[in-house]
C-alpha cells in the first residue's frame, strides 16, 4: 500500500515499545509533514544520544563516561546500594532527594514468561560489588508488580547469607491518593503492612 | 537530571504527536538499550523516508515522484474526486476497494480554535482542479467530527454553485458493531439518516 521508504519507517516506528501499527503510521505521516530540518534535528538527537551514552561499568546507569556521575561522586554514602530494574528508575529515586548511596541497575526483572532468568540480569556484578565495595545495606527498589516482587524475593534470599542488610521499599497507599480510589491489591498491602501507633 | 544528549533526544521524542514526557523518556531509554545498528537502522529509515517522499503536486498525497501513483494511473475514473483531510486517509479509502476516482488532500480541517481557516488548506488547488479536470462529482470524506463536518459544510457551499455534484460519506452505525455499544451521537445520526425500506 505504501512506498517502501514509508513502509520501512512505519515498521521501524512500530518496533518502539507502546507504539502499535496505527500509531506508527500516524507518526510517520507526522514526520513526512514536518520541515526537513526538524526531521534532521530529530534523527540527529537520537543518533547523538546513542553515540554519546554508554552504560556505567560499575552500576549500569546511563553515562557519558565509563563510570557514571553518581558512582564518581565521592560525597555519596559508601556501603549503601539501591537496586533498581532500569536506569530510568534511578531518576525517579534521585528526584525524591531521600537517597544518598549508590545504585545498581539489574537491566530488567526475573520473568519466566519472557524467558528472563537471574543469569540475564546484572546479578553477578551486584555480588562482586557487595564484596569489593564493602556494602552493608542493599535497598531493593524493583517495581511493585509480580516480576519485580519475584526478583526482590530472589535477591533477598541470595544476599541474606552474605551478611548484608537487605531492605525493600514500602508498598501502600500513594501519598495524596484517595482511599476509595485505591485498587484492592494496594489497599490490601497497606492494611497488611500497617504501623502500630499505640499498642495496648 | 539527564546528560544533554539524553535530554535533547527526550525533548525531540516528546514533540511527536501523542507522546507525552513520560513516554518520551521511556522511548529514549529503550533506544539507548538497543544495539547501535538497530538505532542506526531506525534513524536511517526515517531520514530515508523524509528525503524520498514528497507531496504530489496535484492531489497532495505522499509520493516518491512529483505526481503520485494514483494521479498517474490512467485506469482511474476521471471526473470524480474524493476529498480527504490527510494523506493517510487515502490509504483507508483505498483499502475499501470501493473508490475508483482520484483524491484531493486538504492538509487538515477548518478549526478556528487551532487557527486553521480555509486559506491554510489546499482549497484553491481543489477549485482549480474542478475546472481543469472537468470534475462532475466531489465526495467529501472529511472526519466525522466537528472540524471535519464544518469543513464539509464549507466546501459544499463553495462547490455547489460550480455545477458539480457534492456528496458526503454516510455517518451511522459501524458495520459489525453492537447497537448497545454505539455512542449516542452515532446512534442519533443513524436514526436521523434512516433509510425507508417500505413506505405506506
Amino acid at each position: 500500500m505504501y512506498a517502501d521508504a514509508v513502509q520501512d519507517a512505519i515498521d521501524e516506528l512500530g518496533r518502539l515499545p507502546g507504539i502499535g501499527p496505527k500509531s506508527a503510521q500516524r507518526l510517520a505521516f507526522h514526520l513526512m509533514k514536518l520541515p526537513a530540518e526538524d526531521v534532521e534535528r530529530f534523527v540527529n538527537a537520537i543518533s547523538e544520544m546513542k553515540s554519546r551514552i554508554q552504560f556505567c561499568l560499575q552500576c549500569f546507569n546511563i553515562s557519558e563516561a565509563e563510570t557514571c556521575g553518581i558512582c564518581e561522586d565521592s560525597r555519596r554514602e559508601t556501603g549503601l546500594l539501591c537496586v533498581v530494574e532500569e536506569a530510568r528508575d534511578i531518576v525517579a529515586v534521585e528526584r525524591t532527594g531521600e537517597f544518598r548511596g549508590r545504585y545498581h541497575v539489574l537491566g530488567g526483572a526475573i520473568s519466566p514468561i519472557e524467558g528472563i532468568g537471574p543469569d540475564q540480569l546484572n546479578i553477578s556484578q551486584l555480588l562482586a560489588r557487595i564484596d569489593s565495595e564493602q556494602i552493608t545495606e542493599v535497598i531493593l527498589a524493583t517495581n511493585p508488580n509480580i516480576e519485580g516482587e519475584a526478583t526482590a524475593m530472589y535477591l533477598a534470599r541470595l544476599l541474606g547469607p552474605l551478611g548484608v542488610t537487605v531492605s525493600k521499599v514500602a508498598t501502600g497507599l500513594p501519598v495524596g491518593g484517595d482511599l476509595e480510589y485505591a485498587d484492592e491489591l494496594t489497599l490490601g498491602q497497606a492494611l497488611e503492612k500497617r504501623h502500630i501507633l499505640e499498642e495496648n
